[in-house]
Parts: structure tokens; sequence; C-alpha cells
């Protein structure tokens, strides 16, 4: 067992407090707006009428946690006429523009799909709201564009499982050739829902292989609530990045299908082995490349506690997965030592990392304990009094 | 193999036939109006506004089908205020008033839940909607009350696992209570959605322990999407048969989670092997008392014909059912012939029942393809002219 | 966050030792012999030839945790002429004889089951096995009788699912009226393996169901790896405990399917959550006889540490379960605060309980670590060496 | 519903009689061995003693069929001096030597895996073995070479997850650099078992990446048991397809994990769907290479009525898939209708193919029903009578 009190004072932590600061996680748009099941949306109140008071919020968890700078949209829900103004919006609330998400879901028109719907009217239309995410993504400076496809079909025969592949492959194509020199394409995979017979982009494979055809800017992006039950998540993060391929997480948790909890509070030790990979396969540097999202429901719970809380726990589970011991996790492994190999990863999982996180917020200027001070701000009081009228922001579903 | 193309002039289908007339199959108000998930709801022409055109629609389905004569309804979203007229206008229609479904998952006060939650007043307030329910099936002549709690929580520790059983045995013993010496109530289960970590009736074990403490007019309720991957589905039939337990059914398909399909389009083998346990446990007699209802959503297909297809789809699964030669059967079983056994249950299952259905309805006056049927009577079209205008009916999340 | 180092001066960990002090775990005799999967039983040097030599390795688990003073035995895999010798020769090496396990699994009779088994001649010469360990029971004064049955079908039509309960609840009530005064039968479920089909006690429910029909003194045993993919084991603890129908646990862990790892290996949040569900229902205290026993397979990491460090991470779990602030836990609840609550849950398991367990240990005259004393002891090279020749135990499989 | 008894007549099934006769079905010489689940191996009286027999058992597989005429061969379990020789028995009995399964699981050294073991020397000794396969398939004949790893770990952190690719994708170039121009390497995923941690190629994306980078030699093996719950195995072959990388099939089926039942027990909906996808997407031409083999385990049933019961299904399935009428489905699918195009589909799964293969067995100058032929024939009764003595073949384990 590792004494990190004491090493505290002699340095160990000050390494990982280095790495810890130059973490980066991207809060979501959505998450501040409400959110629900088929069966009810419980509104809150308080909750953001428009981007910019979802931008608000957002610098709300940046300001408390100093590792969340940047704020995801997703196209229509966070349309605006001017994106350039938005982005400077977001620049004086110390924020700036993420991840573009595309929204090809929840017109009428694709019922039966977006680009791979059978009715090439229906395609072109998709099509045209992709590209048009790439115009956002040039008005604000955006980097990556985010792609999930609920395309997929209900019952057996419904559609033509490889066309549609044609389709989608061809879709993806056009959209590659507009993207800038320096944007990427971040494809999204999931498993079932809102289809619940095919999925177009049912897993990592199929975004792979995409991906791999499309080229360099094409990356796979892993939602950690979107596998079957039993999938092994940090043997998909390894694989993707020994590859190459792994571009994004959407992170969230979950007990039982795509729940959309907060991360870490279904399977913390699953997060801990999923960062354990990460920094293993270099993704945790910089130049990686590698965009940390969240991306979450709070049906129940206050949103921006919501958020402040999962960034707490990506962070927890990044520092245990940086103090692990690795000359003596790989000493034990070459010995082929199974229970001295799993007893230094476990050791490390076990440690209470909150003293070292106390300690990087102290360094950072911040306070200790970031929900805490949040919700001693008086800011949730402040918009629950002021946000008053107009329309909450939801999932216009 | 049987040579039913013989068998059928020869009388054999003849006693399936007689056993499959006095099948009846209710159908739900709510599949007539418009559901989705909670990424779209996709709204359909001619889709019901009213309490009264969901019963003309199920009239359809009785009409072509010959046995759906009843509807199920669903408090609030089928509340009027005189239930005794809505039952006449049922009957008017060639219907009944069947199963009460209530409803306490939608009013904002049960966010954190209905009659388990923490909170007093909410619990009594989800108490009197229960015992209104009752009220409404004095009024409607139904026997059946229909009780599926949403309840449970999204996070461990959110709330007390044992006191919200405590609180769930206090509020059904109060209905039980209430229940008129020919009521009964149907404890529906299901494993999760939209509670993400427990839920307070996850399993038939909890429904049936429940069940047995409350007293014989308590039953459970099976719905065929409600289990966990892998469940043996027709093993809980058999048990709850056995033990006088199994009171209703709610038939839909899934591949996934509760993906609430037609029912056999997912699995039409398991849904034979059900209707087998049904038979084989007696419940398919009509003093068993069992009802077999449809629970779907028709998404992406129309209303009407998803609701005929899915009534067929449980009548071939039956006439299947009752195919199987259960003296061979008996006999392979006795001597450990599992290769025969098996044989004998397949060849039932690969027998084409469609003549035989075909056979029934023209013996019942009805057309041999209910769905074709129904396509060339105009109505679809009818209902698409005429219901403009007004609020379609829906879920009301 | 508690700060456990201030506190374990100030005496709350001095309560929490107290009764962690009083914890016993049970390990099984198989578990020290070799073990593997279909595919391959990878033979370990040093593994025991005789019961006896199971029993010395269960006295170094003990001797170095303290904690697990009594051993399981496996009938027949332990059979012996003189069962009261066996355990006189327990006592001398510091344990008791504890649950006795029958084995109705491996006789060639019993391919097609066994107390359910289509012929009435295999059912009779199981029940008499079942007997006879109600006979070891009483020479050895084991209080407990395991009964786990493989029993069940591979393909549908096998054998008729509902006679099997039949044939089942005969033999279950025939074994019951067998039992001491103070024996207890203890009924394991398992969703499938070796059966493939049905399985004839798949889930709690049924476990439950024939415990209720049989009396007091037939309890329900929850094996950790024994459920479908996403259920809730805290819950059934849950409701097991408030039915007063929890009897053991059989502790393992696994990410797919009955693995059999070592128990908090896979998930120990999970074993987190079962235990303070054990703690909350009362199920911790000496006087609800409840028996924590392990039953896992160590395929491939050395058999005596893998037993050592099961025990330690019970402990763990059961550390952090009492570490629990209830007071504070139900104030959130009672006000509804999901973050709140699951903060003041999570405090708790995020602790590193490690330091309190080192107390405990030197309290109680052990080494702080328990794996590293063993390693150092030189019992491992010891047995390598002496326990050359003979028959190493297995499964018999 | 297409009226099959005229259409016979007229016939549409001639049509689909000339592609079934073309159909080939392998079967692998361990099925006809004793096989078993890790709690016990039931003996079987007659099962072979040797190669030779094994071939004798695949010939009567044949001879009632008329499309398993070749038998794969496990390697060491059917090591002989003499392949050749081998080769020529095989050929005096009808059948041809199939696919070459490698066997890198069972050596003591492999506890820790072959290929991908920390250990060079160990990895060096299973690629000796791989590529003595391939001098096998020099030696007999054999087009592909198969390879199946059971590599992985049980714990967290026991070895690298990412390091064990590289040494995978080492080991396979250098099989792969083996291969004669007119030999294939196919390589088969699983999701778990026996590794219960990490799987070095648990899925299809794994088995695919691997294979585009080595190139056009390797391809996938698709074993239908194999994957996580809920997983859309045809999307997987329509993929694999299109794609060109689908190599081969073991069939088997399943309820819960790799159960290796009987192929069309379990879900022969399923069955039908994946073989849809073979027809649809050009994979059932002979041209396209794909090796259709069982791969099951025939614990309880006998073993070659169980093979040839599930050659039958697959052909079963294969007569339906031919069956759907590709013409109205396009239609309704460029429609967007979706009842009627799963109405086509159904139709072609819902007719009883029976009648078909019967008439395509009697033109094929065999019996119509070849279990009930084989069960005549005397066979069974012989082996049990000749082979006494000897060593059973089984798995090896």
């Amino acid at each position: 067992m590792r004494d990190l009190d004491e090493e505290t004072a002699m340095g160990v932590s000050t390494g990982i407090n280095q790495r810890l600061r130059t973490q980066r996680i991207e809060t979501p748009s959505w998450a501040y707006g409400n959110s629900g099941t088929r069966f009810k949306v419980f509104a809150q109140p308080g909750v953001p009428r428009t981007v910019e008071e979802k931008i608000d919020d957002a610098a709300q968890v940046h300001a408390f946690t100093g590792v969340a700078p940047s704020i995801a949209l997703h196209i229509p829900w966070d349309k605006v006429d001017d994106y350039s103004g938005l982005a400077k919006y977001a620049e004086s609330a110390g924020l700036r523009i993420g991840t573009i998400n595309s929204n090809v879901f929840q017109d009428d028109d694709y019922k039966l799909g977006s680009v791979t719907n059978p009715d090439p009217r229906i395609r072109a239309k998709a099509l045209d709201h992709l590209l048009e995410c790439v115009d956002i993504m040039d008005a604000t400076g955006s980097r990556d564009l985010k792609l999930w496809f609920s395309d997929g079909t209900n019952y057996p025969g419904q559609d033509d499982i490889r066309a549609r592949q044609d389709r989608l492959a061809e879709a993806l194509a056009a959209v590659y050739r507009r993207l800038g020199p320096h944007q990427r394409m971040l494809l999204e995979y999931k498993l079932f829902e809102p289809a619940f017979y095919t999925t177009d982009v049912p897993d990592w494979g199929t975004a792979y292989a995409h991906c791999v055809e499309l080229g360099e800017q094409a990356q796979v992006c892993v939602d950690t609530g979107h596998h079957a039950p039993g999938t092994n998540i940090e043997f998909i993060v390894a694989f993707l990045l020994r590859a190459g391929k792994l571009g994004a997480f959407d992170f969230n948790s979950r007990f039982y299908a795509d729940d959309d909890l907060m991360v870490g509070a279904a399977d913390p030790f699953q997060l801990f082995r999923i960062m354990y990979e990460v920094v293993r396969g270099g993704g945790y540097e910089a130049d990686a490349g590698i965009a940390f999202m969240l991306d979450q429901c709070h049906n129940i719970e206050p949103k921006i506690p919501g958020q402040i809380r999962s960034v707490c726990n990506v962070q927890e589970a990044t520092a245990k997965a940086l103090l692990v011991d690795s000359e003596a996790l790989a000493a034990a492994q070459r010995t082929g030592d199974v229970i001295a190999a799993n007893d230094v990863f476990m050791d490390a999982y076990k440690t209470d990392v909150r003293p070292i996180l106390a300690e990087l917020r102290t360094e950072m200027g911040l306070e200790e304990d970031p929900l805490a001070a949040y919700q001693r701000s008086g800011y949730a009081e402040r918009i629950v009094a002021e946000r008053v009228g107009g329309h909450q922001a939801g999932w216009g579903a």
C-alpha cells in the first residue's frame, strides 16, 4: 500500500498534480437543459432558456473545477443566427466552443433514417445538415464534428442492412471531403435505441472500419454507455489508441442500457480501468488530441451539481490511473505473477485520491471541494429566481 | 412431420380451431395514440384525439380478427367525466372496457417515486390515484387493476431500498382492501427504465412475494419485455401457473431492453414456448382467468395494422402450441430421448399454421387475412381525412 | 470527506474494528484443489491430495487473516470414512467444519437431472445422497446443508418444466423433514450452466418460493456470480433480509457469467453495495445466522493467496459499509437530495480502509498484510516440496 | 402467404432445390467425441477412439444428408503420423479433410496465454504449433487454417492489454507469411471463456482489423455463440460480406453464453436472418469461398443424430432464406412500408420448408428424413457394440 500522506509531502503527488492540471473535460450544452425518459421529463427550475444561459452554467462548472474550459453544442438545439458572436460570448464567459454535435434524428422526415434512409431526398436533407454543422465549426473555430446516427430499423426485413452501409459510407465521405485541414470527424457508435433491431453504426468495429476508409481526420468516439452487456470498454480504448483511431469519449455511466447516469456513478472501477488505458496508451498527452466530453442526462438530480460531480469523478479516476506504479506492474506482468500484478493495479485504485485533488485545487486557486463551493455560491438560487418565463431548454423530443 | 393439409380435412385442426375460437386478446387504448422514444415521437396522421376514437380503432381490430373484444384504459390518459357512459360507448362499438391501468409516474411529484417516495404526502397522493382507479373499475365493470410502478432510484444511496419495500407493501395492502370481491390486482414487474439503479418491483420474485402476502386477488402480470437478458420467460410462466399466481400478460417483443415491438416480431420461437407453457399449465382455459393483453409501441409502423399483426402473431403461436403432440412429447421425455422430445416440440413450431387460422376466420365469418382486409376497408384513409384538428393522443410524457 | 487519519485516532474506527473483529468468512475445501474451465484444468504444484491437506491450507488462511475459522466440505469430493475424526482433525488445526455441500451432478446417472430427473430411480438415488449429507452434518456438527442443483434441460421440449418443479418440491420436502432442529437447508439458485435452456432453480424467486413453502429452516443462498446481466444483487439481499429468508452467500465475482473470480476483483463497488445492504438489514449481526462463504475457482492464480486476497476484499467492503454515515444518509434521503445522498454513500466507498484493517490485525496479533505474511512464511514452498505423488484434488469433472 | 404446395409443383421450389443442392456444411471431428461442461463430461457409448472412427461417423452424416462432405480436424486432438494417409482414409469414406483447427490452449505452458504470453519462449512454442498446422494443411490439402485463441486475462492489471495486441499481430503475421497461395487464415473471435476479464480477440472488430492488416488471405470466422447478449449477428455477417472479409461460420446456438447447442435450437429465427444476409450478400455463391462449419457440443444428446439434426436445421434456414421474395421485399423497403416489408420477410420464415427438403433429398437419392433413416440403419447399435476398449475421444481437457 502506498502511503500517500507521506508521498504528498515528498513530491510523488506533485508530479501527478502537474499532469492532472493539464486535464481538459468538455461539458455539453444539453446537460444544462431538461432531460428525461420516454415516460416523463421532470422540468427543473432555473434551467437555461437560451444557449447563452447554457454557456453561463458551463462557465460555473469551469469556475469551480478549473478543468472544464469548453462547451459542446448540439445543432439545432443550440441554433443561433450568429455563431461567431456566440463564440465571443463563450470567450467572455471564460470558455470556448468545443465539439459540434449534429442532430439528424428529430425531424419527422427521419422516422426511417437520415443518411441511410431509403429515400434519396431525405438523405440529401440529412447531408445538408451535416455540412451546415461544418459551416458552424468554421464560424465557431471548433475542431471536432461529432456524428451520432440514430439510424437503424425496428423490424427484420424493414430495410436492407447492406444498402444502408453503402448509403452511410457515401454520406460520411461527403462530409469528410468538406472538413478543413484542422478539423476532425468523430464517429460515435451505439448498440441500440432508438432503433430496436438493427443500428447502422452499432459497435466500435463498424465505426472503426468506416474511419479507416475515410482517412486520418476520421476518428472513433467511445460513449461509455453504448455497449452490449459485458463489453470490455477498456479493451476497445486500448485497441483504438494502438490503431491511432481513438478520437473522443462521451462519458456517462450505466447499470443497464444507455442510462446516461453521471460518469463513475455506476462502476467507478471501470472508469479507472478506462483512464488507465488512456494513460498507458498515450491518450492522456495533449498532442494525442483526444476529446474528453461528458454526455449525460441529469433527469432527477440538479444539472450543474451533476456536471461538477461528474468532472470530479473523471479527475479521481485519472488521478488513480496516474498513481499506478507502472514499473512494479510491468515486473509482475513479466513474471506472470497474477496476484501481484492485480495487487499493484488495485493499490492505485484503492487509494483515496481526494487529498491529492484538494491539493491540486488549492494550487490552482480553487476551493478544495468544487460542489460545496458551488452550493455556497448562491448561483443555484439566483438562476431559479431570474430564469422565469420563456421556454426552458430541453432535448426537443 | 405432421401433414397438416390432410389433417385439416380430417378434423385435427377442427379441435384446435374450437380452442382458438375462444381466445381473447385485449388491446390497449394507448397503442392507438402516438408513442416514441426519449429522442423523438413521430406523430402519425389519423391518430385518435379522444378516448372514443381510440375505442373506434380498437373496434376495427376486433372486427377483422374476431378475438380482441376488449380495450384496456390508462388513467389519466383516458380520463373522462362519465365512465359508465364510456362503457356504453364501448359496448355500442362491440367492445367492453378491460383492464384499468394506473399511472403514477407522470406527475412532477413522482420524480423520486410514487408509493415508495420518502415523502408521505406524495405517497398519499399516489395511493389516492390508485383508489380512484378502483372507482373507475366499479363504473366500467372492469375486473382487473394493473399496477406498474416506475418507482426506483438512479444512484446508489439515493434512497433506502428496504424502506421502499415497506412503503410499497403498505400501499398495495390499502389498494387490495379496496377491491371488490370480483376484482383483481395485477402487479407488473420491470427490470429497469425509467429507474436506472434500483427498481422497486424489478422481477417476478418481488411481484410474487407481494402477491402471496396480499392474498388470492393479487396476481402477477408478466410483460414479455421486462426481463434481464437471458431470462427464460416460459419458466416463469410455468412457475407462476403452478403457484396459481399468473394473472396476466403484457405482450410485446424486444431484441435489447423494453423495446415494445410487436409481439412475436423479435423471437417468434420464444412466443411459441410461452404459449406452450400457458396451454400446458391450464392457463388457456377460460376459467383460469388470465388476461392476455398487448402492450406495445408502434413508433414507426401504423397503429391499427400493428395491433392486427400482433393479434395474429399471438394466434399463430397459440395454434402451434395447441398442435404439440403431447402424448408423443411425454413419451420421449419419459425415456430421456432428448432429440426425439425436441423434435416433437419443433414439429409443431415448424408447421405453417396460417392455413388453420384462415380456416378459423372463414368459419367465424371473417376474411382470411385480417390485415389485408383492414387495408382494403378504407378505414385508414378515412381517419386521416376526418381526424383533423384537436390534439392527438399520446403518452403525455 | 471523512478524515480517517484523524478519526482513527479518535475512535470512530475503533467501533468499526470491534464489528470487523466478529466477522466470519468460510472458505471452501474445493478452492484449494485444482479447478479450471471446460477447456483446460491447469494443475498447480503443492495442491492438496486429501481432505486433511485441504484443511491444513484453510488453516493457513485463518492463521493470517483471523476471520476464516471454518471450512466447507463438498460431498463426495471430501468423502471420508470417519467424519467425526475429520471434525477433530479440523479442530486440531484451529478450524471447524462448516457447510456441507451436496453434489448430485457428477454421476453418469445425473445426465438429465438428479432430483428432477424423469426417472424415479435416479431421483431416489439423488435423494439418498442428500439425506446422506445430513448424516454427515450430524457427524461433523455442521449447521448448514447447501443444495445446488445443476438440474435443467438443454433443449426446448426436452422435459416438462412444471413436472420438474413438482419433483423438486418433493425432494426438498423429504430433505427438510430429515433436518435436525438446529440444522438449516440453504437453497442456491443459478441462471444457467451446466444446463443451457432451463434450470430448475434459476433465480432467487424460485428459491424463495420453495423455501417459504418448506418452512423456517429453509433459506436462500445468494451466489454473487449466478445472476443474469444487469441484475441488482443488493436489491435481492435487501429483499431477502426483509423477508427473513437470506441464509448465506457464496462470494465470488464475474465480468460475464459464472466466472468464479476472486470476490471483489471484478466490481468492488458492487461488493460494497451488497455488504452495505447486509449491514443495513441486520444481516451482519451474529444472531442473523448468515453464512458468508467464498466459492471461487483459482484457475490461474495460486490457491491460498487467492483465498487470502478474497477474505481481505470482503473485509474491505465490510469496513466501507460500516463507515457509511447512516444519519447523514437518512437525512439526505428524507429530503430527496439525490446528489447529497449519493455523496454520503460514496464517501464511505472512496475511503481507503486498509489502514483500519491493518490496525485491526495488529490488535488481533496478526501481521498487517496477510498475503505478504503468508508469502514470507515459506508454507507455499513447503507444500510444493512435500506434496509429491498421490492424486491432486480437483473437481472430479 | 405463398402457397408452397402449388409452387412445389410449379417449379419455384425447383430453383431453390438447385441452390440447396450445392450447399456444403462441414462437420467437426470433435463433435463425435465426448464433450461436457467444467462440471462433468458424460461419456457416451460408441464414441470414436481414433481419428479414423471420427471420419467414419462424419461419413454417416454425409451419407444421410448429402451435404456434409468434409470433416474439420483439431490438432493435436486429431494428431496422426501420416496426414496424407489420413486424407486418403477420408477419401475412401467419401469425405475430404476440411479446415485445420489449431489448439494453443491445452498445454500447461499456455496458462497465461499462447501467442500473447508475456514469455517469449511460450510465444515461440505456440507459433511453432501454428506453423505445424500449415504443414498439416499441405499434407491434407486443406485450404483453411482456423485460429481461435483462448488468450486473455482474468484480472485487471494481470497483463498489458496493448502489448498483447502487439504480440498477437506478430504471431499472425508470421503464420500469414507461411500460407501457400491457395490457403487462408480464418481468425475467430469470442467474447469470453476461458478468459474472464480480457480476451485478446474478443469481437469481430478486433478480428477484422487484424485481417485487414494481414491481407486478402486472412478472413474472419463468425462463431454464432461468441457474442455479447443482444449482439445483432446478421449485421456483422452483412458488414463482413460487404467488406470482403467473411471467411467462415462456426455454427451452434445459445441461450446464454457459448452454450454450443445444436445450431437453430435456441433461436431458429436468428439462424434464418443470418442465412438471409449470407444469401443477400452473395456469400452463398460457391466462389464466395465461405466455409459453413458446425462447432457444437453434444453433451447430453447422441453425437451423430445431433450433427444430422444440425445439418438439417441449417438447410431449413437456408431454404427459407432462399424463399424470400426479394422483389416484393425491395419494393416495400423502397416505399418505407415497415409492416409490408416485415411481412414479406416473415412470409418466408413462416413457410414450412420440410416438404421442399424432402423433395430435394428424394431427388438426390436420399431418404426424406435423414435422422429417421440413420436411426433405422443400425449404425448406432453397431458402434456401441464394436467400439469397446481403447480410449474414447474427447476434448483433452
